[in-house]
């Protein structure tokens, strides 16, 4: 179905501008994802927003985002043309993208993983930034992750930034949520090696023969991960640091990490 | 010299507060930078604040920050008692960090550079995220770069973000910024190896046996490297993606590219 929006107060515009906020994104199962990129991203994938909402005449739209528009319509969605003010206010940024979808968030129970789906899959305990989070979704697709399982109390996976951060990963990469002894209850009843970076260890993260399937298990930004986590691993390690500052970006050093486990498969292969 | 200010309307706390903002850190000639962990590594870095705020009493602090108020004394600096209100407009959080810090920026002129001090330079072409400029130089530290060359119209490495980012790295790094043309002039008549990522080549970024001193070149966030640029480069290597969305964030990409460099340098001594 197509209509237009061009009223400020329309009901759906403000329903919609509330999923910027975890609790309405949690109360609707609801999340936003923004720009032609990142949608195509999505529909490549299978995922096609419930409702799309474009900026100004379907016909000076990008191909890519007509396309768009008619897969949303033959699905049975709602498609809105809209203007700029608009989706300004819908996205909270000054310059907004002239595409912005709402999709029903699509976490995988835990118990659903099927870890044989990928040699690969990262781990990450009480990640607090949301751009982090996007990232390592990011990075999780570039090395051909199966997915990224949050363990305790994570930022929202389907916050603005974190979606934005992601580039459309979190269409490619599975997303479950859990407490740790659940996700050490799930890990140990199958295959896969628990894979740890730790300042408390001198096993330099090039040592160690990894094997499939490994977990990468990133810690919180600030505290690392805790003690009694550290010691469930099967293998802990730690990259080099020659400087003064002596820390990486919670992002960064799961990407030199997940790159070091896949250069190591590919070489084997 | 040590007072105490509690005034919001003080023109001390407003003119600090501008450094918020690019053209006032420009006119001033200075920069902020906030919290013990970054201002200690500054200390250890040899770089003391001309002015330091902190909330509360002198005595309640932390002995690391009673040691940098000292040290600031000594130095002739100006130590600021405030309240955490003033800091928090100061910095513009709602939590502030209990020290500010006010510091003269400090680009190095790329004359001026010795690339014989470090054996892995990161230069970098028109970023945009100051977050990516702070984590290049946290990951600059970590694998012992010297420093970074900011190369045409990027983000000041000085905002707040920034600094933050780098999380006290920008202290230990060099930072340089000039346009295209001065840096390849300068890298030109001396000794130096130009590497840069992109999607346009097939060379795997595991495959050259890579030489100090090692200049990888980073390109903007959504354009990559100009053409001509790539064109300048001895080398021009490819980061695998095993993925759908193909792309990694740019200081994602550096890290793992600066960690292969690292790790190929290490690996023959």
């Amino acid at each position: 179905m197509r209509r237009e929006i061009t009223g400020f107060s329309n009901p759906l515009v403000k329903r919609v501008r509330s999923l910027r906020e975890k609790k309405h994104r949690k109360r609707e199962g609801l999340y936003l994802a923004e720009g032609l990129r990142i949608l195509t991203e999505a529909r490549e994938c299978g995922f096609l927003p419930e409702t799309l909402f474009h900026a100004g005449e379907e016909n000076d739209l990008h191909p890519l985002a007509r396309q768009l528009v008619e897969a949303v319509d033959t699905a049975g969605g709602e498609v809105i043309a809209t203007n700029a003010d608009i989706l300004s206010k819908i996205s909270g940024k000054d310059n907004p993208q002239t595409l912005v979808g709402v999709y029903p968030d699509r976490l995988t129970p835990l118990q659903e993983l099927d870890r044989s789906e990928s040699d690969i899959w990262i781990v990450a305990q009480s990640l607090r930034d949301p751009g982090n989070l996007g990232t390592i979704l990011r990075t999780g697709d570039a090395v051909g992750a199966g997915g990224l399982i949050l363990v305790d109390d994570c930022v929202d996976p389907f916050s603005v930034e974190s979606v934005r951060a992601s580039m459309g990963a979190l269409f490619t990469q599975k997303i479950a949520h859990c407490r740790w002894e659940e996700f050490v209850n799930w890990l140990r009843v199958g295959e896969g090696v628990l894979i740890g970076t730790s300042l408390n260890t001198d096993q330099d993260y090039q040592q160690p023969v990894y094997k499939a399937p490994a977990f990468l298990l990133v810690g919180n930004e600030a505290q690392g991960l805790p003690e009694a986590y550290e010691q469930e691993c099967d293998l802990l390690v730690k990259i080099p640091m020659m400087g003064k500052a002596d820390s990486l970006n919670a992002a960064v050093a799961t990407a030199v990490m997940a790159y070091e486990i896949r250069n190591q498969f590919r070489s084997r292969t």
